[in-house]
C-alpha cells in the first residue's frame, strides 16, 4: 500500500473543529494503518485563541487570518467549521479559488449557498464533502451517495435535529414544552437560542441538502413548508400514543407526479414505523429506493466526537476518491404545493362544553367531505383551555382540511389555535 | 470525469446472480454518469440453462465453466454468487490467483475459509467486497469501512436472520413456533429447509464477517456459543412483552477485559433500545464505537434487488478505490467463555401446580445468590405443559445460573426444558 500524504488546514475551532483536532491527534497512526493516508493539520485558525491554549497548538500551526490556510500552497483540503454563511462562503470561495479540496458541516452555507459553491467547483474539477451537516455523526451522506444513489431515490423522511427530538420525547413524559426546552437546555441539547432547531429551520437546510444529494435537485428555503414544534403540546404526545402514533418532526423529500415534495412538518408516525423509536437526541434518517426498499440509519444527530468524526471520515473520503460523483440534475422539478398533499390527518380544536359544539364541528367537516376515523374528547385531563376534541380524518387534501378548520374559527366556541398534523402512515 | 472501464463476470444466476445482472442491464447509463464507471458484464455462469433463458442471455455471454471466466485476460472483477462453500472456494481461489478483485454475497465461505483467500489476496495485492453478505442490501459492511473504523468499534448486535425475525414477529401474535415457520414460508420469507436459519449457524457466519470487519479477528464457529430460536414459544413473547422487553435472536460481537465475545442466542431486548423494533423481514446492525456512539443501520435484510444491489455497490466501490483497507490483526485476542457472560437473565421454567413448589426454586436461586428481580406466575393463559413461572434475575453469571437450572432440573416436579436468555438491557 502507497502512503497517501493528505495535508489540511482546519477553520473554526469550536466543538467540532476541537473535536476533529482530537480525533486526528490520536487516530493519526491508526488512520495511517487503516487507510493508507497519513493526514497532516498543516494549520488551524479561529479568531479567538481558547481553543489553541485548551488544544496546545503551537504559534507555527495557527493562525487568525484564515487565508493564510486558503492559500497555502502545501493545503490540500480546507475543513470549514465556522457555521453562518457570510464568512464561511468567504472561506469556501478563496479556498475553492486556490484549488483546494472542501470539507464543511455547514448545513446553512450548503442550504443557501451550495449553487454558488458548486459552481466554483465546477472550474477547478475539485471536491467537497459534507457528510456532518446531516445528521451529526451518522454516515448518511456517504450510504446516499456509495450505495443507495445506484437505485432511483423515492423519498426521504428523517429525524434531523437532536433538540426538537429530545423536548419532544420530553413532552411524551408529560412534561409541557416549555419546560421541556428548559431541560433540553440544561442537558446540553438545547442551545441557549433554540430558535432554529424549535422552528424547523435547522431541519429545513438539511432537507435542501438532502434534496440535493438525494435527487440532484436545489430547493429554496422559502419555497418549502416549514413547520415548528411550537404548538405541540403534551396533551398531543398523550393522545396519538393511545392511538398507536408518535410525534415527531420530520424532513420530508420525494419525488410525486415528477414534482419535488419538500417539507419541515410535525407529523404523527405510527409506532411500527422505524422512525417513531428514534427518542431523545437521537437523529434517523429513513430513505426509500427503487431496489433496496426502505432503508434507516440511525445514531447521534450532534455532540463533538460524533459530529468530528464525520468529518474525518469525510478526509479520508476525499483523500481516497480520484472524484465526487456527479448526481444528474438535468431535470428540472417544480415544487409540489403542500395544499395538495392527500394525507390522513390529526386535529386538535377546542371546544367550550356544551351540548351541540362538537355536532357542529363534524357537520362542518362533512359539508367539506373529510371522513372521521375517530374522536377522542376527554374533558379532565388536559392542561388546554376548553375541552380540546381530538379528530383523526381519512386522508384528504391538506386544503380542503385547512379550509374546514378556517371555518371552524369564525365560531364563537372554537379556541384559538387548532392543530393540524398529517399523519405519515406508511414507511 | 475520466470514464473508467470495469469488466465483470458473474458466477451464479440464482436469485441475487439475476438481481445483479438486471440491475446492471437497467442502471449502466446512471452508474456511468454518476460515478464515471462503466460496467460491462463480459460472462455469466451457471450450471443450469434456466435464468440465462429467463434473462436472454446470449450464447456468448454465457458459459457453464467458471474457468472461462476468471481465466479471462478481460475481467477484471469475479463476482461469486453460487453459495455454498466448496465449489465456491475453488471459483475465489483460481479468480483470485488469475489476479482478479473477487466480489462475494456469501458468508458460509468467509466465514469458513475467510482467512484462507486473505492469504491468497495477499499475494495479489487485489481485494475482496463482500457488502451482500451480512445485512442484504443494507450498506453495513462499506459504512464500518469508511466511517466506523476511524473510531474503535467496542461492540456490534445485530438481527441478521430475516427468517428469524419474521417468525418471532408472527409468534408475538400468538402464533406458535410451527405455524409461524409454515406462514414464513409460504410469505416467501423462509426456504423450505430452514434449519441453518432457525439454529443460528446462518447468523454465526455473518457474526464472523462483522468480527473481521470491525475487530481485524478470525473467529471459528467452533468456538461460539450459538443457540437458535427453537425453544421459544409464543407465551415467552408475550411475557416479555408485559415486562418491557422483545425477543431477538442476536449476533454479538464485543470487546471485552481483552478477549472477544463473539455469539448468537435469542435475547430479550428492552422495548426503547432500537433493535427492538426491528421486525418481520427487516434487519439491523447496531454498531457501538467510541466516538460515535450507538449507530444503527436498518433495512431489507434479503430479497433479491436489495442483495443485488449490495453487490453492484461492491463492483462500485472496487473500481473506484485504488486499495482495500487494512484492518489491523497484529493482536490475536483469545475468545471470551459464554460461562463468564454477567448479564440479567430470563428464565422460564415449568412447574407442577403444588404449593411449595415456587419456594423450593426461589430457595435454590438463593443458594447460588442469585437475586431475583420479577416472577410472574400465570397458570391458565399458556399452552405451555404445566405451570410456566417466569423469573427475571439481576445480574450473574451465566456459568451460576446454569448451575441452578441443572439442580432445579433434578426436581420431579420441573418441567424437562427450562428456557434461559440473557437481557441486553444496554445498548
Amino acid at each position: 500500500m502507497v502512503m497517501k500524504k493528505v495535508n489540511i488546514g482546519i477553520i473554526g475551532l469550536g466543538t467540532i473543529g476541537s473535536g476533529v483536532y482530537k480525533i486526528l491527534n490520536e487516530r493519526r497512526a491508526r488512520i495511517k494503518k487503516l487507510y493508507g493516508i497519513d493526514i497532516k493539520i498543516v494549520r488551524c485558525c479561529d479568531i479567538s485563541e481558547s481553543s489553541k491554549r485548551k488544544l496546545k497548538i503551537s504559534n507555527s500551526q495557527f493562525t487568525k487570518d484564515f487565508r493564510v490556510i486558503t492559500r497555502d500552497k502545501n493545503v490540500d483540503v480546507v475543513i470549514e467549521l465556522i457555521g453562518g454563511t457570510k464568512v464561511a462562503y468567504k472561506i469556501s470561495e478563496d479556498a475553492i479559488k486556490n484549488g483546494k479540496n472542501l470539507i464543511t458541516a455547514n448545513k446553512a452555507l450548503l442550504a443557501e449557498r451550495g449553487k454558488d459553491i458548486d459552481k466554483l467547483l465546477s472550474k477547478t474539477g475539485k471536491n467537497i464533502n459534507y457528510e456532518a451537516s446531516v445528521g451529526g455523526g451518522i454516515p448518511i451522506i456517504g450510504t446516499i451517495r456509495d450505495s443507495i444513489l445506484i437505485n432511483n431515490i423515492l423519498s426521504f423522511q428523517g429525524i434531523m435535529n437532536g433538540t426538537c427530538n429530545y423536548v419532544l420525547s420530553l413532552m411524551s413524559r408529560k412534561i409541557e414544552f416549555q419546560d421541556a426546552i428548559k431541560a433540553a437546555q440544561k442537558a446540553g441539547f438545547a442551545e441557549t437560542d433554540s430558535t432554529l432547531d424549535i422552528n424547523g429551520k435547522d431541519t429545513a437546510h438539511k432537507v435542501v441538502v438532502l434534496c440535493k444529494t438525494c435527487f440532484g435537485l436545489d430547493v429554496k428555503l422559502k419555497d418549502m413548508f416549514i413547520e415548528g414544534i411550537e404548538n405541540i403540546t403534551s396533551y398531543d404526545l398523550d393522545c396519538s400514543e393511545k392511538l398507536g402514533y408518535k410525534i415527531k418532526l420530520l424532513g420530508i423529500g420525494r419525488i410525486i407526479n415528477n414534482h419535488l415534495d419538500a417539507r419541515v412538518h410535525p407529523a404523527l408516525v405510527r409506532q411500527d414505523n422505524p422512525l417513531a423509536n428514534v427518542d431523545n437526541e437521537f437523529n434517523a434518517i429513513l430513505v426509500n429506493s427503487k431496489n433496496l426498499g426502505p432503508f434507516m440509519s440511525y445514531g447521534y444527530g450532534a455532540g463533538m466526537l460524533p459530529t468530528a468524526s464525520a468529518v474525518v471520515s469525510d478526509i479520508i473520503r476525499i483523500s481516497r476518491e480520484d472524484s465526487n460523483i456527479k448526481i444528474n440534475q438535468a431535470k428540472r422539478l417544480s415544487m409540489y404545493k403542500i395544499d395538495n398533499l392527500e394525507s390522513k390527518f390529526y386535529l386538535r380544536i377546542e371546544l367550550q362544553d356544551e351540548s351541540g359544539n362538537l355536532g357542529t364541528i363534524t357537520s362542518i367537516l362533512g359539508q367539506y367531505k373529510i371522513s372521521i376515523d375517530k374522536i377522542i374528547q376527554n374533558s379532565g385531563d388536559s392542561k388546554v383551555k376548553g375541552v380540546p376534541v381530538i379528530i383523526l380524518t381519512k386522508k384528504n387534501k391538506f386544503h380542503t382540511v385547512n379550509k374546514a378548520i378556517n371555518k371552524m374559527k369564525k365560531l364563537k366556541f372554537v379556541g384559538n389555535n387548532p392543530l393540524l398534523l398529517p399523519i405519515e402512515d406508511s414507511i
